[in-house]
C-alpha cells in the first residue's frame, strides 16, 4: 500500500498519517518526492483497516501496490535516486547524470600494497577505492582476508590519500565493523539472498551496494534491495556483476541488458562490475565502455599494480596504466549520453 | 596434504603425528578408516616443512592433495561416511544401503498445524520431521517464520511424537538456537556460499545438512562442505534441490546426476528435495522415485495436510496420503538397488 | 480450434466435417478416441466462419484450443498414444505401460562393428537398434558418419537379426533415404528447430523420434513435435537427452522432470537418452533406472562392443555387458511403475 | 594442419603445395596475408604423409594446429578479416575500423510494407536492409513468410532505394534462391548447427551471416563457420544474438563479451543483433550502444513503421524515428573506438 499525498500537505500531516499507520502495527516509510511526499506502508500484506487513511487531512490518494516490491519502485518514488558518497575529494554521486568511479584491489593484501594501488588510481581519476578486508571464497584454503586488519588499512588509504572506500561484509559481525571504518558497505553476490545480513544493512547508517547475485532474477534483486529498504536504509547501489550461464569463454555472464531494465521499474543507481562480470583482464576495459554505454550508474573495477601475484583475482584485475585508458574512453562514452564520471 | 598412516601404527604415533602438525601451525584432522588412520592437514597450502612427517613412526606415506577439497574427499576417505541421527524411535541413517527418509511442512505455522502434520507423517513411516522456523523468503513481506516459538513447537513434536527434528538456520544468532532444538541443522540453498555461517556450523555438534545452491556447481558444494568439515564437524550431509536453468516447466531443474557424481568423489552422503526441486506438487511422486533410483541416500520431502492453506510453498507440498504412496514405492525401488528405508 | 464429434456420429459425418473444413482452407486432422472422434483444425487462426461447423449433423462441440500446440495435446485427445514399431521379432511399443528399449553404438563404423553390437545387444534383451551413418558433428573435421553405406549396413542389420532399426536424418536428402532404409527416423537434438526438417518428417510414413533441444523448453519441444503431426505423421516419440545449463559434472544436465511435464500435457510418447544425457559412461546405469522410475515410455542407450576405440561419442557409450545389468535393473523398477519393458 | 609459405614465395610455388595436397586426399586452402600466404588443410586429422610438404621449394613451416578449429583462426589469418558487401550506393565493410549498419523488418510482409521501410531506413543513413521471406516460427500456425515471393520484394528493394539485402535461408532449396536474389545470405540461430545448410552455404558466392545458437558456445559457434569456410566461403560474418539463460527480463540474455572474445581468436567480424538479443524496444538503443562500444563490427536493428501491427516480432521492432536516434549516438561512440559506421 501506498499513500500518495496531497502536493500542499504539511510536514505535520505527514507526520500524522505516519503515526495512524505505525499504530496499527504497520511500518511507514515517508519518502519525499519533487512535487509530493509519498509514504510507503510495509510489514503486512493485508490492507482492510488502511482505507480509513485516504480520509485523513493531506491525503491525496491511497494505491494498493501489487508488484512484490515497493519502496525500490518507480511507483513509490518515480525521480530517480543519486546516491551521495562523501569523500575529502568531495561527493562521489550514482546516479541521474552521475557515473560513479570505483577502483581498488580485489583483496587488501597489506599496507604496502593498498597505498601503492590508492596512489595509481587516484592519480588515474577515482576518488572511491574498493578492497576486500573480508574476501568469500569457494575454497576454505583460500586467502581470505585480513579481517579487521584489513579495514583498518583501508580507513588509513582514507586518511592518506582522501579517497572514499568500499568494502564488503559478509555477516553481522563484519557488518558492524565495515560500517565503522568504511564509506559504502559491499553486500556480495554470494550474500545476495542472506536475507539476515540484509536486514541488517538495513539497519546500517551507511549507504549500501548491493551485488546482483550468480542466478538472481531481476526480481530477486530489487527484492534483496527492498529487505535493506524496509528496514530503513534508502541508500542503496545495485549492481551487476554477471550471471552463471553455460557460456563458458568468460567466468560468468555480463547481462548488461538489466541497466536500462532496472532504471525502468526502480528508482536506484545500477553500477557494473566488468571485472567479476567476465573474470578475464582483456575483456574489462570493452565491457566498461559497454557498460557506461548502456547507462550504468557507475563502474567498480578491480586494479592491481602487480596482478600476476595477487592473492585474489588477479587474472581479472588490470593495471593501472590500463585504468588510466579506461577512464578516458568511458569519460568520452559518458558524455555521449549525457552523463559525467565522478 | 594427506598423510596416510600404516596399519599398524597405534593411537599414540596418531596423536604425535598431529601435535607436530598443529605446532607448525596448521589443523590435523584424524580420520579412522576400516584399515588404517588418515590425517588430512588444512589451514595452509604450502607443503615444504611437512615433508618431516614421512619420517616419523607408523606414517605409511605423505600425499599432496591437489583437488580443492580435502576432508570430502575419497582420496582422504575412501569408505562411504553414513550420517546417523538418533530419534526416540531408533537411529535414522544416511548413506552405504541406508535411506533417510525426511518429512513435514515447508514452514512451522501453528502447534496444531506441525502437530498435524507430524502424527500423520510418522504414521506413513517417516522418522524424522523437517519444518522451518526461520524462512529465507525472497519477499520481505512473506512469512518468515516463528523463529525460537517455532524451534520450541518442534522441540515440542520431538517430543510427543519422538520424531528427530531438522530446521534451517539463516545466521550465526539462529544457528545457536537451532543446535540447541533440532537433531540436524540445515543450511538453505541461498546460504551455500555463507562462508561465515559454514564455518559456524563446522563447530556445532548436531549434524549438517547442506542444500546445493541454485547455480552451485559440484566443485562449489563439496568446497561449501569442506568449510564445514575443516573446522571439526565431519557429520555432513548433502542435499540436491534443482538448479537454475531457463527451463520453465517446473520451478527449479533437479539436476539428479549429481548424486552419483557426488559419491565418486567423495564419501559424504547427497539427499534429494523432490519438492523445492519441482515446485509442483504432481512432479514430487515420480521424482522422488527417480531419486532413490538414481542412488540417493535419502528423501526430504514436503507434506502439509491443508497444502492450499499453507503460509508458504504450498504448492509444492503433498498430501499425507501421498506421502504414503511415496514411500511405498520408493520401498520397492530401494530394494532393486540394494538399499532400505529408514 | 477442436471439433469433437458426438460419440454416434457416423464416419460420413465426420468426412462431411472435415471437407468442409477443408473446402475453407484449412486442414483438418480427424482423431479417433476411444469414445468419439475430435477433429483438430490447423492452418489459420482466424476462427470466425468456423463457427458454422456446430450446426453440422454429428458434431458435439467446438473449441477454440488457446494453448500454441494442438495436435500434441491431451486436449485434442486425451488417450495415451501407443506408438508401435514392428520388427521381425515382434511390435516394440512405446507409451501407456509400455517401455521401449533401443541401444545400439552411437555411429555405424563399418559392417563388423554393427553387427558385432547388434549381437550383443540383441542378446541382451533389445528388439530396436540404433545407429547412426548422418553424424551431426560440432567440427567438420569429426567423422561425420557413412552415409547411405552406413544405411545398407543398417538394413543389413535388421537382415540378419531381425532387429528394428533407427537412425538420424539431418535434411531432407537424408530424410527421403532414412525413410526408405529405417523403421524410426530420428531428429537430432541440434535440427529440433529446423523446421522445413520437421516438415518433410510430417509427410514421412514412417514413426519419428524427435530429441529435444539443447535449450529446448518443454513448449518449444511440444511445437517442434506439432510441427511434424500438422503434416500428418501422428507417430512420434518425444526424447529427453539433457539440457544445455551451467552445471558442469555431466556434459548435459538431463532433465528428468519433463517426462511427467510432457505426459500431463500431451498424449505422446516420451523416451530419455541417458548417453547423450550424461556424456559419461558411469552416468549411464543410474540415470536409466531414474529415468524409468520417473515414468519414461523408453530408454535410448549407446552401447559399444570396444567404447575406447569408437569413432564418435565413445566416453559415453556402455559395454554389452553393462546394457544386461541395465536392462535387468530398470525390468525391475518398470515393475514397480506398473510398466513393461519390450 | 597449417603450411606458412616463405614471404619470398612465388604464386607458383603455393599452387605447387596446393596441388600436393590436393593429391593426398585433402583439400587446400591458400589464405594471402599482408607479408606471406598460409595455406590451411582440411579434411583429415592424419598428419603423417604431410610432413613431407616442408621440404617443399617456398615452404616455411609445417605447423600442427591443435584447436578444433583452423580456418576461422587467427593462428591460420592473424590480420583481421573486412567482409565487403558491394551495394548500388557503395561498399559497406564490416570489419577492422568499419561498423556495418543493417536496418530493416523482421519479416517481408507486402511490397507496401517493405519499401516504406526501406525508405525509411535509407534516410536514416542504413544502406543494407534485413528482411525474412523464410521465417523459422516456433509454431507451425504462426506467419511462415512470403518465401520467394518475399524474396522478390527484398530484389525491387535493391532496384528501387539501392540498398543491399540480408535474408535469411531455411534449408538447402531455399538457400539456393537466397543467393540468387540476396546479397547476404543469413542463418538463423536455429539453424547455426544445421550442418548440412552451413556445408551448402559454404559452396555459396555470396557472404554469409551466421548467428550464434541460443545455446552455442564461443567454439560452437567458431566450428560452425568452419563448416562454411571448409567448403570454400570465406566471407563469413558472425552474429551475436542472445542466448538462454534464466534471467527473464529480457527475451534472451544478449552476451556481449562475446564480441571481444571472438576478435581475440578468430579475424572474422562480429556483429550484434539487439533486437533479437533483448526481444524488447526499449532495450534496442542501449544495447546498440553498449554492442558498438564493447568492439562490435556492425549492428542488425529491427525498424517496422507499425510495429504494433508487424506479424512478427513486433514487439522487439523500433520505430524509423527510434533508428535515426540510434544511428547518431552510436555514430559518436564509434568514434570513441576509432571506428566508422557505414
Amino acid at each position: 500500500m501506498l499513500v500518495v499525498m496531497q502536493s500542499h500537505a504539511t510536514e505535520e500531516q505527514v507526520r500524522a498519517v505516519c503515526s495512524v499507520i505505525e499504530s496499527l502495527g504497520y511500518k511507514a516509510h515517508p519518502i519525499p518526492g519533487a512535487g509530493r511526499t509519498a509514504i510507503g506502508i510495509t510489514g503486512n500484506s493485508g490492507t482492510a483497516e488502511l482505507t480509513a487513511l485516504e480520509s485523513m487531512p493531506g491525503v491525496g490518494e491511497c494505491i494498493p501496490v501489487t508488484k512484490p516490491y515497493k519502496l525500490v519502485s518507480r511507483d513509490v518514488k518515480p525521480e530517480t535516486s543519486v546516491v551521495k558518497v562523501s569523500t575529502a575529494l568531495g561527493d562521489v554521486l550514482f546516479g541521474g547524470t552521475h557515473v560513479g568511479m570505483v577502483a581498488g584491489p580485489c583483496a587488501v593484501e597489506s599496507r604496502e600494497q593498498a597505498f601503492t594501488v590508492a596512489k595509481l588510481t587516484k592519480a588515474a581519476g577515482a576518488r572511491l577505492y574498493r578492497g576486500g578486508a573480508y574476501k568469500p571464497r569457494t575454497s576454505p584454503y583460500s586467502f581470505q582476508g585480513l579481517g579487521e586488519k584489513g579495514l583498518q588499512i583501508l580507513a588509513d588509504v582514507r586518511k592518506e590519500f582522501g579517497l572514499g572506500v568500499i568494502t564488503e561484509a559478509i555477516d553481522n559481525e563484519s557488518l558492524d565493523l565495515v560500517e565503522k571504518y568504511a564509506d559504502v558497505i559491499q553486500i556480495g553476490a554470494r550474500n545476495m539472498q542472506n536475507f539476515s545480513l540484509l536486514k541488517h544493512a538495513g539497519q546500517a547508517k551507511k549507504p549500501v551496494l548491493l551485488k546482483r547475485g550468480m542466478s538472481a532474477t531481476l526480481e530477486d534483486l530489487l527484492l534483496a534491495a527492498e529487505y535493506i529498504m524496509s528496514e530503513g536504509n534508502y541508500a542503496v547501489i545495485l549492481c551487476e556483476r554477471g550471471v552463471r550461464t553455460f557460456s563458458d569463454h568468460t567466468r560468468n555472464t555480463l547481462d548488461l541488458s538489466i541497466v536500462p531494465a532496472v532504471q525502468r521499474l526502480s528508482h536506484l543507481p545500477i553500477v557494473v562490475d566488468p571485472s567479476h562480470g567476465t573474470g578475464r583482464r582483456n575483456k574489462v576495459l570493452p565491457l566498461s565502455r559497454a557498460s557506461v554505454a548502456v547507462g550504468a550508474d557507475g563502474l567498480l573495477v578491480e586494479v592491481h599494480h602487480d596482478p600476476d601475484r595477487a592473492l585474489s583475482d588477479g587474472p581479472q584485475s588490470i593495471r593501472p596504466e590500463d585504468y588510466t585508458r579506461l577512464y578516458n574512453e568511458v569519460n568520452q562514452i559518458a558524455a555521449v549520453v549525457g552523463r559525467t564520471l565522478n
